[in-house]
């Protein structure tokens, strides 16, 4: 994995929706997303939980009813990487298929 | 609903597991989850998340890798009330069946 710094940060930011920002003190990147209820949010969790798990790289997330707030990094990497642009695609494809 | 204080409170804590605790500077509950893994961990939280439908009461939690953090309050209410202890009741009863 290749840990994100300079340019090469900036052009992989660059590909995401520009919902996604640093996420604050850290190396980590988060974006949250509001749905109509509970059913939705975790419908979209789990479409989530479902390509993390096969991209072997997860999310920190919470969810309160109808929101979930998703933060991204790579701990082994101690910040953000291609793995976190990767996965960070991902989840923007799935939320764009949401109800 | 009912608004939990006083000795009615201790009573319905006392039915939950004892790893549940108040939780900082609010009314509610809160109790850890730690898994082997994150797909063990997702599974405890989509059986969770269906009870929680069931239930019409839905819990505040957060998931890093293999842990899960689940907090329960009555927003309706301001605070914990005998809807949380019924979430907590079931949550334990999902704890104790998984791998």
């Amino acid at each position: 994995m290749t840990r994100l710094e300079g340019t090469l940060r900036d052009e992989a930011l660059a590909t995401l929706e520009a919902a996604w920002h640093e996420a604050d003190g850290r190396d980590a990147l988060t974006r949250r997303f509001d749905f109509r209820d509970f059913s939705e949010a975790f419908a979209f969790m789990t479409r989530v939980a479902l390509a993390a798990e096969a991209m072997g790289h997860h999310p920190e997330w919470s969810n309160v009813y109808r929101t979930v707030t998703i933060t991204l990094t790579t701990h082994d990497a101690g910040g953000l990487t291609d793995k976190d642009i990767a996965l960070a695609a991902a989840i923007d494809r799935i939320a764009s298929q949401s109800v």
